[in-house]
């Protein structure tokens, strides 16, 4: 039986976790959230289900631990030395991940799963929140370098350089291209540039 | 029996076609996608399931049909008199629409079935390709005032005017205000003001 007790990285407690939500987002994945289910990720893991049961409780709850793990991830915001270059970088990278086979998969099953599981729109905006706050260097370097206002809000400009691209993928569905990123990422630092993400403006 | 041919308005062939694409939009609000089957859409149409098999075949193709049926609805873009002024009102429609309970259903329901079903997807597309095409008169006028330069791509303008508020819903869940809608809004005017959504730029 493993023990669910403090978590030493290597140890066989972070051993078992990771194997459990490793298979979880592979199988994520593979069939979507509708589909999974703690015998999948039994199987998957090698981890035994009264294990998974009583770590996590249910499906929601390994995919909700899942998708937090990202959290963990290294990610650094790119520095190109410029606003709009930067905006663009975390754009290309997005339609990336999102647009290619192999690997598509999962960041879509994981926006899919939001709609269906509480859980997992939490963990969702868990990741999102982190990744901002991790992209707002993007916005204090421009700042810094005089290409925008001080007070710019730093999330504003990464919402409005990303949104348009999200909204081609899941909400217009007419797909996107590295060159609509780019168009976005530039109409983000436009905007940013004429004061519009600064609390004067508020 | 139902006959399928001719749509006359009014007549009984488009009369058992609302009535059975109504009550699937009632219960794709309810339901959801994955939880929608063509015995329930009989039994709230009252509509015979051989009818809705024949013309429709599937859930799938009912739904698909059902969120068609939005680019028959009455919408013209606001006219406010400026281009900022323009893309608020759309916003402010997106997050009232979006966030209202009991009304946010079904178009969060819509979102979320072209997670799951490529025919939905489909339909989602004709429908945004349809109200980008209404709202494309918002930058026409913006044009002709001189308010952005001529050439201005308009949908890229809406575009990036609504990203941002689905981004908020539904990637990174953190919720949608007005306040933030109009933020999304200024952000598009500003970018279009700068020229970035001109043939001249891409």
């Amino acid at each position: 039986m493993e023990t669910v007790g403090t978590q030493r990285p290597g140890g066989r407690t972070e051993r078992t976790r990771r194997a459990a939500l490793d298979a979880t987002l592979e199988l994520l994945g593979e069939r979507g959230y509708a589909e999974l289910t703690v015998e999948a990720v039994a199987e998957r893991s090698g981890v035994h289900k009264t294990t998974l049961y009583r770590r996590w409780e249910s499906a929601e709850g390994l995919v909700a631990a899942a998708l937090l793990m990202g959290t963990e991830q290294e990610w650094t915001a790119p520095d190109t030395g410029s606003l709009e270059g930067d905006l663009r970088e975390v754009n290309l990278e997005l339609v990336h991940f999102f647009t290619e086979p192999g690997l598509r998969e999962l960041p879509i099953a994981s926006i899919s799963a939001a709609f269906l599981s509480p859980r997992a729109a939490d963990a969702l905006q868990e990741f999102y929140v982190d990744r901002h706050a991790r992209s707002a260097a993007i916005v204090e370097r421009a700042v810094a370098r005089g290409e925008v206002p001080a007070g710019t809000d730093a999330v504003e400009v990464v919402r409005v350089a990303c949104g348009p691209v999200f909204y081609r993928l899941f909400v217009s569905r007419e797909g996107v291209t590295p060159r609509d990123a780019d168009v976005a990422a530039a109409a983000a630092a436009a905007a940013a540039k004429a004061g519009v993400f600064t609390a004067a403006d508020a």
